[in-house]
């Protein structure tokens, strides 16, 4: 049978995205083929994609329903996921056999292994395709898995993780093209016949690679590893956060309909749902066909991972302690309102969102005038305030809590120091059971050792520490400390001294992480974009890859080459 | 003071020979700017190089001397090298205090991660360009390490070596340029003004360089990591075999002299010699300093150092046992000459010497009508018998062992199985002292569960085992298994026949292990050339890395970004 997807087919369709891709990670200037604005897709929208409503109605038909994906293996059922707005989403998942299901998801690699890399890197391109013409779908998935307010999920859930996938395609197809398929050898010998080979060389994948998904960002977090592995020619089995199935299993239904039309076996993307309290992410990171694996959560399981994976290459996100140095700024104004928009975005449940407040005791300049440390501390909580004053916006930027141990650390933050802001229950009138929180913004001091083992560990959640230091150059020294030994995926700095600017660069250049320096538009440091910026740097303890570069693709595959007398 | 060596100058003299090697490393055509020929050096050859008497007395000038390398943090002088072919070397080098060392190669990373890629390059290759020209005394000091015959040192020790360290450098360099060093974003928000962020991205290095060198190849083995770490930024402390400091040391110096002419801090580069049994390289490996390690050498402290040094990032090449499978060929008597030299070359002490020669028993079909198993073997002995029935010859191409393991070895083989062909000792005239040895041939049987430890580990020497299988298949099958679990960075196969060829391919792909088919003529299974043939996959148990490939280089440094509003 003719496949559906025909390899000039998805050329015509995908190949100027990839070249546009391409170009934008060689650049690093915005771009995306992925449009943010909701009414960007259905009717006079993105051809084919749902509208809202249909998005909406996509996603309400879909609970209460057993999502059948087709892969062998299954033994049973599972579900149970609670959405953080309060309903139960009803889907039941299928529970795999690893015994029958991976032996199932290698007998397709050669055939996807032959395919090469421009077909491969087209195939994902449709991929995600399908997934973009459902963005309002995902949304939902997103928001009652997540807990993201729906404008975000729309957009973080949505065109952000299909941008993020679809560079890590393009870096895949990129690092795979570096070497040409084949090449004629010709070695000079003086006077005798040159010696002569004729070499093919072939991008051969490592395995099956493991998708360990997150609660928070599902789609975001989950997309880069996914099609990197997917591009390289790896079969990828996906095994998402209990609590953060659908948005996943969703993916990995398309990705199995696309690989079937285009020819290729389906179960190369199968998911692997859990039983409660399974633990299955463990049982999977050992077995000897996990070749890959990409995982965001904890550091104490990423840790895990790296240190007993053996067999697998280990890509991961982890904890961290994202700082803000504040020195001084021209635009005190701004600062503000940019800082009190970081630290509320979802809750600040953002691998991204920071978390100490570094100030000087005796205060910053600002164009506003000098201001101590509690004016200072004084004028965020106010603007914090402000932004959230009004109970829909806030709702709209926070979000709900994504689940009880968040609640309980923010709950327990307040008795840390003393409260500049008390966090603020906020009502959601759609979903009365959400959880919704303002953040805390907790007073500490950098000098009393037992405030230390606070803002010295990630608090994650809707807490903030404006901690006291005893001047800049002191507040660069707890930059660097911090960095080195918790990790950071941001650090934020507002100073208008070239001095302190040049030393907080240098720290980040010291321990590798990633800056954003006088912040004060709509550019928030939390928020970073595909093709153009890092997420992580992979060189600080929070994570040991940087989304996306070349180390994260180029060790997925290898070159295996085959010499023959010419 | 100015610098000695502007970076004007480095461009002029060698910014065409990296696009050369850039473009090589795209096209993998031949191409070196090393030349092999013994008399391409000196008056005539290749300017302000050494001919080979120069080379010589350059040599026996060392010998019985202190290479002071001027680095801090000495505490003492170490040696004692005894040539394998008798002589000491006499030669004494620094013992390195760390606490010192370690902190004085970390104080000219700044300036060294400011010069930027391209100036990195360039002195690299200013380095290279240094150690070209002493070729023949680095071809001695090469040979009274490691055992190599003068012919094989010059070469592999020399251009191939510098070839290795220049294709790392052209990779090293092409990485850190995928991203440009600004960037200007301007994203659309439709009525409102675009957000615009200026973007900085700097390849920011990981930290020390540790180059844990071996004792056979300590340039071809060491140039590649030394060359990769510090394109990248690494200050690199080389940590050579006790039994092969020479070649290093060498390199330690003029790396050093080219950097403190180009007006970097010599101490990037320094040398770690280690006292009788200090067993320094386990201290060095744990350090926090010390966050990447280039390691050639045994299986056992390959896998510990991946195991325990987690605080860098590991590149292991170890044991793999290689494999021919021989089932047909159109040129009996090619094959078998290819085959002779192959087991022949260096006493077989090179990572890529056949091991395991898979012969059907009921024999394969030849241009020279149909061979038994025992023709092939008796015929593959009396190949290699020939090749070496001459002593100056024999001394020519099998160099010395390279120590007393090895003899040990070969001698214990000859009880593994029946042999087909015994020994020899070969009298060196020129150092009485050396030990000299043809190799064995020992038949085995893959039927027999005796043989199986045999066959299936590696038995680094001048011993080949013929071992009997009921069929191509079973061959092939054994290939597959034998790459699977030992690993092996070097597979051959002859065949007529486009099934088998297809098979074993498929291992290769499968498995990851670079495969040479048919070789009858000059090139043979253990060599590989840079810039074209990739050394090892990186992806079976013999190496978690190839030389060279993205892969290897693009994790030594990460991309830090500093983005400021526009």
């Amino acid at each position: 049978m003719a496949a559906e997807l025909s390899p000039q087919l998805l050329s015509e369709k995908h190949r100027p995205t990839l070249d546009q891709a391409l170009d934008a990670i060689r650049t690093r200037a915005y771009w995306s083929p992925h449009p943010e604005h909701p009414k960007a897709y259905g009717e006079g929208g993105a051809p084919g994609s749902l509208s809202a409503a249909e998005g909406k109605a996509a996603f309400d038909a879909v609970l209460n329903t057993r999502l059948g994906l087709g892969q062998p293996g299954t033994d049973g059922w599972t579900g149970g996921e609670v959405s953080p707005y309060g309903p139960e989403l009803g889907v039941e998942y299928p529970h795999a056999d690893l015994d029958v299901l991976l032996p199932a998801m290698r007998a397709g690699m050669p055939a996807w292994r032959a395919a090469g890399p421009e077909t491969r890197a087209l195939v994902c391109l449709e991929i995600l395709a399908r997934i973009s013409a459902r963005t309002h779908e995902f949304a939902h998935a997103v928001m009652h898995t997540s807990g993201q307010a729906f404008m975000m999920a729309l957009q973080a859930g949505g065109p952000h993780a299909q941008d993020r996938g679809l560079e890590a395609v393009a870096y895949a197809y990129e690092e795979q093209i570096r070497t040409p398929r084949s090449a004629d050898w010709s070695k000079p010998q003086g006077k005798r016949d040159p010696l002569r080979l004729q070499k093919s060389f072939t991008a051969a994948p490592r395995g099956i690679s493991l998708l360990i998904g997150c609660n928070t960002f599902p789609t975001w977090n989950g997309y880069p590893g996914l099609f990197a592995s997917l591009a390289t020619g790896n079969p990828v089995l996906v095994k998402p956060h209990p609590r953060a199935v659908l948005p996943l299993a969703l993916t990995v239904q398309l990705a199995r309909e696309v690989l079937a039309e285009a020819g290729f076996d389906p179960d190369l993307v199968a998911l692997a749902a859990e039983r409660p309290g399974e633990g299955i992410a463990k049982t999977l990171a050992l077995r000897p066909e996990i070749r890959i694996i990409d995982y965001t959560g904890s550091t104490a399981f990423g840790d895990w991972l790296e240190a007993n994976a053996r067999q697998a290459q280990v890509y991961t996100e982890k904890a961290g302690v994202n700082t803000i140095v504040l020195d001084s700024t021209d635009d005190y104004r701004g600062m503000l309102s940019n800082l009190a928009f970081s630290l509320s975005l979802y809750s600040g449940q953002m691998c991204t969102t920071p978390q100490n407040l570094l100030i000087p005791r005796d205060g910053i300049t600002t164009d506003a005038g000098d201001k101590t440390y509690d004016e200072v501390v004084a004028d965020i909580a106010a603007a914090v305030t402000g932004l959230l004053g009004d109970d829909a916006r806030a709702n709209a930027l926070l979000g709900a809590l994504v689940n009880p141990d968040v609640k309980a650390r923010l709950e327990a933050a307040a008795d840390l120091g003393e409260v500049a802001l008390p966090s603020r229950e906020v009502a959601n009138p759609e979903f009365p059971d959400a959880v919704v929180r303002t953040p805390v913004v907790v007073k500490l001091d950098a000098t009393k050792p037992d405030d230390e083992e606070h803002y010295l560990s990630e608090c994650f959640g809707p807490v903030a520490f404006a901690v006291a230091v005893d001047s800049t150059a002191d507040a660069v020294e707890l930059l660097r400390r911090t960095v080195r030994d918790q990790g950071a995926m941001t650090v934020g700095a507002y100073t208008t001294s070239p001095e302190v600017e040049r030393a907080v660069e240098d720290v980040c250049l010291d321990e590798s992480a990633q800056l954003s320096l006088n912040l004060t538009g709509g550019v928030y440091v939390n928020q970073t974009a595909a093709f153009s910026d890092f997420h992580g740097s992979g060189g600080n303890p929070a994570a040991n890859a940087a989304l996306c570069d070349g180390a994260f693709v180029s060790n997925r595959f290898r070159m295996v080459e085959v010499r023959r007398q010419a």
